[in-house]
This record gives structure tokens, sequence and C-alpha cells, in this order.
């Protein structure tokens, strides 16, 4: 019997070319379609909630593959982990509905975004933040990402090579948190993303944050559809999809 | 003139042969030493407050050196964190009496060793917690810890190879921290610590956790001063030289 088997994933990608198989270079989909290929005997095709960029994280990644194989789910989960490198750690095996889509059904993602703004730079956070040593201004930035919200055209941060067929994405909640580790996160909740979007708004958000860009600006760009108009790309090492909710 | 320098140092352990300079591989004591060399121009001995072990961390490891140059503190601070990799950084640079000496002159060290204790291991966590998925028995481990206080003969705990004269050290707090990322953390500060001394405790009281030695035994084995009565040598990479007082 074909059955549908649903996988929550944390991974530091650090090491990896994303998650989506590439020609050249290991990535996180390529690694756990092999071990389980190995465990199920079977040509496994795992299919990812989001295609995560080299060098990006997760905490909360989602994936879903069809098997044949009888393995109960607290073993695939055992044999997963012990099989995978340390870098990648399944969280949680659950056997779903056959229409279950990890890219296709999810509701919103969340996706989070860290930056270290202080003057030294932390031997720690070196592959999981962003670092500005300079001052940010932090109002101005809260102001401008109240925009992000809404059901919008997100042409202004859609990178080049996206393969969506349409921009318009509706982005629920958007704000930025300070922590006692001295990082500054900033969450992002919407019912999808397009390609680098998350980093495109950073990018653009640290450009409000150092006075290159007014929030009045910042929505002009979003109206303006032109992604020559926003910021840079921010890092992928401060990027972590956090959570996929279906 | 001859000027003496201190240095706070932060960095991340896991990819050195530990502090002090080795025949083979790369230390943290040797990288900062070729970088100082560079800058002033001179053969440089950086001499630091402890000796952490190839794999363990440091987030206030302190060192000090003599030199003729005339560089400013906070040149030499910005030069070397320019000229090191990203996983050590130089947190502070001050100029400090000649008598100052980072290995003899502090009044107590604290050590820190974290633990993640949950059923499922975390790539986040891999090099810097050791990862332990059994429930320990908490109450007994506090209960062992206590025994610590004090000023007694630690050879219980002391690896072979240590070259310190005696094994009486002096510990004035030790406790265990559950944090909100899921981490526990040993905390430990005496005023001084033989080789591998934290770890074997750690160790040891890992055991208490497990049941296999009560706090009344672990009392027992400090008064034994048998390393062979003790538990195992806790991994180095769970242990970060936190702070270095003077």
């Amino acid at each position: 019997m074909m059955r549908t088997v649903k996988l929550t994933i944390e991974y530091d990608g650090t090491h990896y070319q994303g998650w989506q198989v590439q020609p050249k270079g290991s990535t996180i989909q390529g690694v756990i379609e092999e071990k389980l290929s190995l465990l199920t005997g079977e040509k496994v095709d795992l299919i990812g909630a989001g295609r995560t960029d080299a060098g990006a994280h997760a905490s909360g990644q989602v994936a879903h593959f069809k098997t044949q194989s009888p393995l109960k789910v607290l073993i695939i989960q055992k044999a997963l982990n012990s099989l995978l490198p340390p870098d990648i750690v399944i969280r949680k095996v659950e056997e779903v509905e056959e229409n279950f889509h990890a890219r296709k059904s999810p509701t919103s993602k969340i996706y989070e975004y860290r930056i270290l703004n202080e003057p030294i730079r932390s031997p720690f956070q070196r592959e999981y933040a962003w670092h500005l040593p300079y001052p940010l201004n932090w109002g101005e930035m809260k102001r401008a990402t109240k925009k992000l919200i809404g059901q919008q055209d997100f042409s202004s941060f859609r990178s080049a090579g996206s393969s969506a067929k349409t921009s318009v994405r509706k982005v629920v909640r958007a704000e930025w948190k300070r922590s006692r580790d001295g990082l500054i996160r900033f969450e992002i909740e919407g019912n999808g993303f397009l390609k680098q979007m998350v980093r495109a708004i950073v990018g653009t958000l640290v450009e409000v944050g150092k006075g290159k860009i007014s929030a009045a600006q910042f929505q002009k760009i979003i109206e303006s559809k032109d992604r020559k108009k926003a910021g840079p790309t921010a890092p992928a090492r401060g990027l972590f999809l956090k959570e996929v909710k279906y």
C-alpha cells in the first residue's frame, strides 16, 4: 500500500548548496533522499515546502514522500537520524493523508532572519546571522516593515530566475524582536514567498535603517514592482525557515 | 618602551587543536601570535590564562604579550580582528601594568559546560553541547554539585599529563542553570582548575544523573583522590572558558 509520509526537518545549511538537488554539490534534499532510499529500498522523491538557498538554514522545514515501505514512523525517524550527518536532523515523522503535498498545501510559512547589530563580530554567529557593526534606525525600519502587511504584488523583492506564475503574495505578520543573546530577529509570515523575497526585504529594510530610504519610500518601492529600486539581497546565512503551517 | 598588552578573546574552538601551540595542527595561540607578529614586526609570545582543550571554546579567554610597538590599543584590536579568521575575535585590548601575567595573576576563572538533554540532537548545537538523550536525575546532580564547593584536593578529577605542583584548588561556586533555548548550563568558578578537571567533574556528575553514583558517593570519590573512581571525561565541545577575573 502506498503511504504518504511527512517529515519536519531542522538543518544547518552552512555546508550545503541549498535544499534542492543540484547538478553540483551536496544538498539537503539529496542527502535525505539518499538515506530514505537506503532505508526503504525504493527510489524516493522528497518534496520540500520551501527551497532554501545555499547557506540558509531551517528549524522547521517540512517535506513529504510516497513509499510502499511498511516501516513504522518512529523507526523511520530513528533510522534516518542515525544515518544523517550531524547538521541535519528529522524532528518529526508523521503518516498523512494521500493528498497532502508539502509544497502545495501550506496555508502559511514563517521565516526568521537574524542580524547581529554589535560593533564586534561573533565567532559563534558567523554562519547564523548578518553582522552589521553600524547603528541602525530601528524606529524607521519598524515603520517600513508595516508596509509589508497585506496582499500585494511583491515583484520588487523577486529575484531573477523565479518561476512563480504570479508575484502576488499575502504577508500576515512581519516584526522585529530583540533577544537577550544580542541578536535581532526579523520574523515574517505569509501564504508564500517568491525566490529570495525575504532576503531582498531584509536587505532593503537595512537600507532604511541606514537612512538611505525612508519608510514612505519603502512603500513606493513595493508599488514600483521594480527589483532594481529595492536594496541588495541580504546574505543567506541569516535566514531560517522556521515553520510551515498546513 | 616595552608595553604589556592584555587581550580578551572569544573563539569557536571546533577547528583547532586547543589553545596552546602544538607540533601539529592549528591552535588559537599560534594563529593570534602569527597575526600579532605581522602587526608589530616582532616575534610575539602570547600567554593565555587557560589552556583550553582541542574542540573547547572561549567567550572570555584572556592573554597577554609584551611589545615595543607604539600601536594604539584600538588599532591593535581593529587590525587583529581584520586579520584573524571568523572563528576567533578579540573582544577587548587593554594596556596593563608591566607585572600583569594572564596565567599567574587570575583571582578566579569561570567555566561553563553545556548539555543538551533532549530526545533529539540539534544541528545547531552539534559542536557546542554534549547531547544526552536520556532522562537525568537533576535533583541528585545538584546535591552532588554542592560537594565541590570549598578548598579541596581535586586529584580525582585530574587528568594524566597535568604538570601542576599541587592538586588543591578552591571552588567558590558551582551551579546548574536551565535556559530557554533547551540547554542546561553548568557554571563553575574557582581559583584555578587542573587539566581536564571541569570535563571530569561534568562526566562524573552525569553518572550521578544516570543513577550510577549517589551524591554521597560523589563526595567519597573526591575524598579518594583517585581519578579511576570518578566518571569519564565529558566531551570538549560542551566546554567554554567564560571569564577570567584579576
